[in-house]
């Protein structure tokens, strides 16, 4: 035996619940969880090279942030409070397009130590060369990764475009986004950290084609494909144009045949509820992002009710600008907060239901609840270990009920993260990272985010967002 | 000059914008701003005793937490996630019944210590003998705190009425929680760090009567009258079987002529927006409390529709079973959230309005703007420090726009502030306590609160809210 966790109340998130043992131990053999259950009839501690004292603590699964694009974490505070027709083009775009690898680089590690820090120990990290991220980042750091290449085939520069002029499709770009998600799995076939995934960016952005060609590799690979589904207005326009005025979405994709296990739907937001339903009946995952969707379009994306339709679903914090932050544990809170009143009902979403969203629901959702998302022997040694007497979250009573549940979700600030392990590793100890330097990360991310909004002042100005005039009036 | 404060940000809150200054200092003199603008303009900190580098952070003024019940913090996680008509009868009233006068300090000083954690100088408490909760937690903490008796004519026993039964008004009653609230006057007439009031707690629990005469003794003493005002279903219940069927909380209060400048509106979810107008037309400030309505209501309070009608307007974190927590920049963000997906507009409540609300915003409605909730030589020296170069608050960029303002509301866990000062004194230095001890707090909140829960428990699970339920099922 390598670790043994001890003392601790454990929430395994087994049998569909929160699976919760007082006073429970966890030993971690090989990277995988050889012991989970009472302290009392664990093996002998004796045995263990390290011993964790979790007393006063939740020991849970890490959490799965299931959804991200953490290199735009370098341009946090940079586009958000504006109306939703100006976040991309007015507000992020002009900034964004200044990006170099470097940028990109330094706003995911910085992204990334956040959600670690905060008690993530995977994270769905959807981008365009997502080699270079996990490469630089995710690797060195020894966090699970769902590594999703984005596959787009609309060139950039669009902005001549009429709100009905249909998007150019580029195959030749297609196919070379396609051909770097294919090698990510020679690339990183030998790392168990690394699940690659395919990302066909969304239906207005890929030709049918090309997506069936996408979806036949990934059922040959036994493989995800990640689809930002049906988010909005312009979307829905350019289906409709494309497809047809009775065209949606949801539609098309029925009529691919793309409806099926392997889709992983995010966000979801634009579909009818009946279009929801007719997803997770087709057997598709489903992802929603509160913080963001609220923030950017001022809608709550529909995870209360992807949940009641029996479909897998996670939730993740997507991109910095906007909702602000990489925390789960704020997300979870968040999810439960919106769903409540979207539905009027204190009672949609509860604290347990939030935080196995946050874990076994994202897992499950990214195909890879076999390995992590609950404790159970067998399974990869992903947990955390997250204290409870601190003064955010006391008092934590076990009887007649586990108060630390609710104040998990609730009032957590996501410093009470005391203890990360992956496959067995400690990443974070005590509150600090093991291998990894978050001063150095965040020095080395002001400098190039500074840098980079000196280039992009000029076009940031001239796109005239609502940014721009609360600056002028003394507001930012 | 005792303090000198240099190298930061300053947000100083002035003439209705955030009043940024890049590279600001602030000089401290016998508690009291004596000067405020930029370092290079400022006196020579050779002159202070201290001198507190504030480069990486936000200098700001000390957050105002406008409404709380502090002593339920000992119940935090115990009474959430139930319908509206549960949560106080049959979740949380059946363990607060159990709450002795020691559980209550000791509720009250874990809360007041996790909200000063999170950046809070200035606390609005409204309590039963709540000069208790003053001399026992806030005066030895040396935060400010409005003090607020609650008035109550409603004897505590009133289960057995049916919903359209009037609750009985017991006047004697009354007329102690008031000679207790008057006495406040005297109790701590010099001490400038507590400002008394009034807490005549609803309509449907005083006689007009005794409104009326609270009223004449807080013009004569210029004291705010802290109304919770049509706070839901019962309380219009109420109102209608007492007053007649066309009228509402605020139509009484109207003709009461209570609708003026020393009300205090709290909550106001219940009431349509042409008597929240009303109420802001005669001069009631308003006070809501996003996360707590959202939680226990599933309802978003109007706090965004307060600031359109031009009234004071301020945020508190309510009582923590349910909302869960009392870190105001947590209370920020989720008033812009929820205002953003109740408009269907991220433009609804932007962060720097958040961030004014958390500030002066409640600093005028609670009636003390004129010492508290800006930064501005003359005014007492109440502010924070907070560190804007962590994982979570990353990348701090000045120009072409601030980003701190946006990532202290959207990604702030609150651990991020650093010092806290209230009337020049550190009540927080490097995020640790002067003089308190939090470890202390929480043992002893945690050693109250299994003790009550013990004492309770038979109560709670006769009661039978659905708390009941999710523990018998494995969820909690």
């Amino acid at each position: 035996m390598d670790t043994f966790v001890t003392g601790g109340t454990l929430l395994t998130m087994r049998d569909d619940r929160l699976g919760i043992v007082d006073s429970g131990a966890l030993a971690v053999t090989d990277g995988r969880l050889s012991y989970v259950g009472p302290a009392a009839e664990a093996p002998a501690p004796s045995d263990a090279d390290e011993v964790v004292d979790a007393e006063g603590s939740v020991v849970m699964p890490g959490l799965v942030n299931a959804h991200t694009h953490m290199a735009h974490t370098l341009l946090r505070g940079g586009a958000q409070d504006v109306p939703e027709i100006e976040w991309m083009n007015r507000a992020l775009g002009p900034l964004s397009a200044h990006a170099d690898e470097h940028d990109r680089v330094a706003g995911t590690r910085l992204g990334v130590l956040e959600a670690v820090r905060g008690g993530a120990t995977t994270i769905c990290e959807y981008a365009s060369e997502v080699e270079t991220l996990v490469e630089e980042v995710y690797q060195p750091l020894g966090v699970d990764v769902v590594a999703v290449e984005t596959i787009n085939e609309v060139p950039e520069e669009r902005d001549d475009l009429g709100p009905r002029e249909l998007y150019p499709f580029d195959r030749e770009q297609g196919e070379r986004a396609l051909a770097r998600a294919d090698r990510l799995f020679e690339q990183f076939g030998d790392d168990p950290l690394v699940t690659p995934a395919y990302g066909p960016q969304a239906l207005d952005m890929v030709s049918p084609d090309l997506l069936r060609t996408v979806q036949a590799l990934a059922h040959e690979r036994g493989a995800k494909l990640h689809l930002h589904t049906a988010q909005g207005e312009r979307e829905a326009i350019q289906i409709e144009e494309r497809y047809g005025a009775d065209e949606s979405t949801v539609s098309v994709l029925e009529e691919l045949g793309i409806v099926e296990d392997s889709l992983v739907a995010v966000h979801c937001h634009g579909a009818t509820p009946a279009e929801r339903e007719q997803l997770a009946a087709g057997g598709a995952a489903m992802l929603g992002c509160p913080s963001s969707i609220s923030a950017i379009d001022g809608i709550v994306p529909p995870v209360a009710e992807f949940r009641e339709y029996g479909a897998p679903v996670g939730i993740g914090t997507d991109q910095a600008p906007g909702p602000g932050h990489h925390s789960m544990f704020r997300e979870a809170r968040t999810a439960a907060t919106l769903s409540k009143v979207e539905h009027t009902d204190p009672t949609a979403l509860t604290a347990p239901e939030a935080l196995r969203l946050a874990t076994v629901g994202g897992a499950a959702a990214l195909g890879i609840a076999d390995e992590v998302g609950t404790l159970e022997a067998g399974t990869r040694a992903d947990f955390v270990v997250v204290e409870t007497d601190r003064l955010s979250t006391a008092p934590a009573v076990e009887s007649p009920l586990h108060t630390a549940v609710p104040n998990l979700v609730y009032s957590t600030t996501g410093r009470e993260v005391r203890d990360v392990f992956v496959a067995g590793e400690a990443v974070l100890r005590d509150g600090a990272f093991v291998d990894a330097d978050p001063e150095a990360a965040v020095a080395e991310a002001t400098e190039r985010a500074r840098a980079l909004y000196e280039r992009a002042s000029g076009d940031w100005r001239a796109a005239d967002s609502a940014l721009v005039d609360a600056v002028d009036g003394g507001w930012l």
